[in-house]
């Protein structure tokens, strides 16, 4: 394990080294057998406080992250912030002292706002992991992804992914275009003009406006959740439009390659952005491995941000 | 201890063979004294996952569960799901899918939906454990029932047993009647033709539309809570109308034995099912004694299903 | 260390002797160094249970109490009950009868109701710890503005404490009045006499009406949260019209000792209370290290408490 200390966060895929994610991955690998046999860890950190900082609800990463934490034998507290001291008139800064005063030193931190784990990665002497700010990054569900793909095909390089969807609003997307370009694999983004943002050019991707087009020939179809809560209300396409022209049927699926596998981060909109008959397809769908990668995933980059903490104390 | 391994899940009392009641009451028997020590056992459940799904509300018997699931050494992790990623559109299998992927070994679940536990069963690895199904089954309720009335007559078999009020509504009076019916107790049902489900005489139960003949020399007057928030809006009686007919109070109680135990699952109305003279009576209720066996045959369910667990591994 | 075993609870600074009391904060000075060193003390509460009751939303408390338990080795478990029970009717006291039944061990409470928590510790075995009950007391936090000012200030003794802003409706503002009077500070309450109670003259504080006058020479001001949510539609003030009299700036801040520090219980209302300028001084404000003290003393807290369970185990 080459794997070193160059971050004290876990902010964003953008900017991180091959080497690094193909160590942080390599760890995740141990982890999935760590996990498989019903063994734990507990050692690595015990008497440490992981607060998982949840401002917007997410049941299944913050569920994800609590189990990572506690087979590494932390401490794991839930701060759901959404009925609390928000309320109230604190600001992300107040929180910050809070749990600088805390001890806190693993801090798990989702926010409707892009941008403010890194905020508060400036104010608190925790590690920070950013599960997901606004449209900005969700860095582990990339990581998890990734891990789900090499497992499958052996390799990223090369690879041809087609994400699919509501790219616009999509954090998921963005980590993943990130991760994916960075470690050489083809990235095209499939959607209506309207859910593909104006930057995508710029980031190395391909843009298709065709579903078809989109997944010729591609060894992964990732499709990503249709989030019409971040739609302004006139602009919410109908269930039954999307998917004529943007689910994932076994139709538009056999134009990608044989052996392409579908992926879906969760939850799914089922009839909308896929069809259940796909989703439920054990030959294409890897959608149960995706969350397994996510605990482990999520054990090793706790692993590795608190060697930082441990070289410190 | 004779206890096998018969059952993967406990998901109904319904089919429940009496060799295999009788042994969780004795093994629950035992956890009563460990708690009463203040000893806990964490080597049994240690490494282990015990994820509580609650579709409905219920700090009680969640908290019981947890209670449980943490003096064996289980990492519990609570999912409170009513306003979580259902309201995204997930389904109940994508939700098994979800918790076999994060490697859960022992899966409790509450939902608002008769058969919603016994379906997860079949797609889950984890062992499933019903903390109370729609107006189908609370198992672990009525083999707490159990457990506090053999501590308190000595055995089950011949005693007479008067449940009371709403049982068209209640998974509690459902489960009751089953087990106590298999240990052969008499199972009286008492109320409104209403609040009387039609298949009540198939069940094996004497069905009475009066309070005091249906008490007359009971060992056990077990009191249910009225479930307004399930009954049609018309058809909710009011509390004063409710309590003259159907609330225990002494003068009714009086048509029992002069021992009879009074037992109510919680959380009461006080004044609408019970009056809190007798809900308070040392000599009669014994309500609380109730809960602490909770926790006891809970750890003894646990124990159970997770050696299933350790004799796969 | 003297301390013995005079409380089995701890439900308010009301009548706590001054040597009880220092002995306190020499334990919780203890705790802050342990924190510090990244060290547990996990075998002082294994197999405790510790059941944090809130009946009123607070993330920043009960995250407090969580870590404070879970260093000290205990299960904590944590009973939000807004939306739970009490909506199907369930009183206080069956709440007691529930947790005595669950063998709880240490039992936090918070609720809307002063005494409720007085009235909880005579129902259960657990030892009760008041997080602050309506408009009584909220003693954990008077402990560790306590423990704050003596790390700052090397004593209480002699001390002179300015209070300001809504005395009225603040449990911490009560606390703080007998703990400090307790160990022989000079207390003084500043505010608009509509936000002072009646009760004040009879604590043996000094009451002002003008911030200059009120902070004059003082070595701690202690600023109190504007509890809108407590007052009458008609009567609550606009913040600009708040900042303009009682809230501090530096202009107000000028009349204290050059020294003096600056303390908030948390959370903060910007622009009302206190100027965010001052909030954030590291060279007058404290409010972060009144936070890590938070944890410390109710370490020391839970200790003592459980020698007191040791002792009759």
């Amino acid at each position: 394990m080459t794997l070193a200390y160059p971050h004290r966060h876990l902010l964003a895929i953008e900017g991180l080294e091959p080497p690094y994610i193909a160590d942080l991955l390599e760890l995740a690998e141990s982890y999935v057998l760590l996990n498989r046999s019903g063994k734990t860890q507990r050692d690595l950190l015990r008497g440490r406080t992981l607060i998982n900082l949840f401002f917007e609800d997410s049941t299944r990463t913050r569920t994800s992250f609590e189990i990572a934490g506690k087979r590494l034998g932390a401490d794991v507290i839930n701060m759901s912030v959404a009925t609390s001291s928000v309320k109230k008139g604190e600001t992300l800064l107040d929180t910050a002292v809070t749990l600088n005063a805390m001890n806190c030193d693993l801090l798990v931190v989702r926010h409707g706002q892009s941008g403010a784990p890194a905020l508060l990665s400036q104010k608190v002497s925790a590690a920070v992991i950013n599960a997901g700010d606004g449209t900005h990054e969700h860095p582990t569900q990339a990581l998890l992804d990734a891990l789900t793909i090499r497992r499958r095909k052996g390799r990223l390089e090369g690879l041809t992914v087609a994400i699919c969807g509501d790219i616009l609003h999509s954090r998921v997307a963005r980590s993943n275009i990130h991760l994916l370009t960075t470690m050489n694999a083809r990235v095209r983004v499939v959607g209506p003009p309207t859910l593909i943002p104006a930057e995508a050019a710029r980031l190395g991707v391909e843009v298709f406006h065709d579903m078809r087009a989109g997944l010729r020939d591609a060894d992964v179809v990732m499709m990503l959740r249709l989030q019409r809560e971040r739609m302004a209300a006139g602009l919410v396409p109908s269930s039954r439009e999307f998917f004529r022209f943007w689910g994932l049927d076994s139709e538009k699926l056999a134009a990608a390659k044989p052996d392409a596998i579908v992926m879906h981060p969760g939850p799914m909109n089922r009839g909308v952005e896929i069809d259940s008959a796909i989703a439920d397809d054990p030959a294409r769908s890897v959608i149960g491995e995706q969350v397994e990668m996510g605990v482990a995933v999520r054990m090793a980059v706790l692993d590795v941000l608190a060697r930082d903490l441990r070289r410190n104390a």
